[in-house]
């Protein structure tokens, strides 16, 4: 493989707290992502721009934004259902924002309450708000195709209806599209066949990351897949916390650990530091006694004898 | 990926049952087998011949190998640790003998009791009793390279050192190599590398199967990297049982169930029913009611409108 960096995007707090009851302490929030970006994580999903009641565990978002941007290095970003939910983000000035638009239309109904023409308007009234700041203080915006490698409740969405979706996120302003495994669903096979087919109607340029489940065990061959399909972004979720609370049994995001700990044995930079990444754990397992923590690699250890590829202890010296 | 064939080799009567003290029922071990069979399963690795004061739970090996070669289409395969074990086998009828030689020649001396001289010195007895046979009753013969990614105790192996077992293997009559990330150190890109430098040294014929453990998250993964890279037979355990009780927390082979669904997911064809496979499990869950079964997609069940590979379908119609 000629890759030789990737960008680990931890959804943590977003993703994994949206799916746990307990709210953690906005103290031990901030811990948790000043010890990532420590560790070199260099992009943190830091929270959604969600009515407080309805997930009251992501209420402090705006404050844990404005927290985030003093990280030096850090990119800062949210996810956002609607434009007053953006409007929210830019004024705590997240770097990057992330609309929803599920391919599965009757899980669009009932994770965000619209349709895909609704949807496409909100990223239009997004893209049209980002465009009339000055341009330092402009977000990246991306469309998410979730559900794109199928529905719990509709299964399998026909590919039209997909590149539509991506087409229509584009036209409408955003600056790329990532696709989202919300169900598990995904495959090596599916994986590479739909970024072919999106990048095919978006361009290369606009289609970058993925978002990956690990509901089926195939989490991590799926994110090989997706760095030999040429992508470089990837989700993940330290400790695997998180799913879909609207998606009954997509629960659990590929570990943050366990894919860093992949890619660095592979010899491709990520730019984290595999022991002080595992030591995060601790702060999460502290706010939140009562949640478990996955993970492979934590569990078994590392390798005896094992090194960080020579290339990020070059870049680290 | 052109493959459109891959041959699951079940570990799980030998492998999985090694690492469990209960001792199955022979009856529920030929249950087992012939489910297996039944479900499409075309490998099965059915025992050891170790003296059965090491591990009484293979004492009923040569049983076990007599009733399998009974089952129609099924090749039976086992695992021998020296001439002795491989007389034994042969007089059994068994199809497939391996001959584990653990790379790391302190894994081999606790392993095996041997050097790599003592092993390499076995597989040319053994090689020789069955150039002796009749060429209708001649098994296969595979010499494994255990600990091939690193060893708990010596940690990485140097590559002169793997590819000269190879060779000396060849050399001493074995008509092919494995390839045996005992401990759950590989990683995708030591898969392909090292499948490369083998290969260049035996030739593409002389290495065509793996075993992977699943102990830090990767056995997907790496199983990929390994059919990606031209190998075609891949070794799996039902339930994830198994592992090797020398090479502390070196536990769990991939779960042949996980491994059968991203195949067939992927349109791979390995000729096995996933509901068939899956309803195997009964039989050891019953067998060994204290054992705790592992698999993703059993835990979480196939996605909503999963249909069979379009190829298998039809092959089955």
């Amino acid at each position: 493989m000629s890759r030789v960096s990737v960008l680990i995007s931890e959804v943590g707090p977003r993703d994994g707290l949206q799916n746990v009851s307990t709210v953690m302490p906005t103290e031990a929030k901030k811990a948790w992502i000043a010890a990532e970006a420590a560790a070199g994580v260099r992009e943190v999903e830091v929270g959604s721009f969600v009515p407080a009641k309805l997930l009251p565990q992501l209420a402090d978002t705006a404050e844990i934004v404005r927290y985030a941007c003093t990280i030096p290095g850090l990119t800062v970003a949210v996810l956002v259902p609607n434009v007053r939910g953006a409007a929210n983000a830019i004024e705590a000035g997240a770097h990057k924002l992330t609309l929803p638009l599920s391919v599965s239309e009757t899980h669009s109904l009932r994770n965000l309450n619209r349709t895909h023409e609704q949807v496409i308007g909100e990223a239009r009234c997004i893209a049209d708000m980002i465009a009339e700041l000055p341009r330092e203080r402009r977000p990246h915006f991306e469309g998410s195709l979730s559900t794109a490698f199928g529905c719990t409740i509709e299964g399998r969405v026909p590919d039209a209806t997909i590149l539509r979706c991506a087409e229509q996120l584009m036209a409408a302003g955003c600056d790329e599209v990532g696709l989202s495994d919300t169900t598990g669903y995904a495959d090596p096979a599916a994986v590479k066949r739909l970024i072919g087919l999106v990048r095919g109607v978006v361009g290369e340029r606009a289609l970058t990351g993925i978002h990956l489940h690990n509901t089926r065990g195939l989490g991590l061959a799926n994110a090989l897949a997706a760095l030999e399909a040429g992508l470089d972004t990837l989700d993940a979720s330290l400790g695997g916390l998180g799913g879909c609370p609207f998606a009954p049994g997509a629960s659990g995001n590929i570990v943050t650990e366990d894919l860093v700990f992949m890619l660095d044995a592979m010899g491709i930079e990520t730019g984290i530091d595999l022991d002080k990444l595992f030591a995060v754990r601790s702060i999460v397992a502290q706010a939140l006694p009562s949640e478990p923590l996955y993970g492979f690699v934590t569990d078994a250890g590392l390798p005896l004898g094992y090194k960080t590829s020579p290339l990020q202890s070059e870049l680290a010296a």
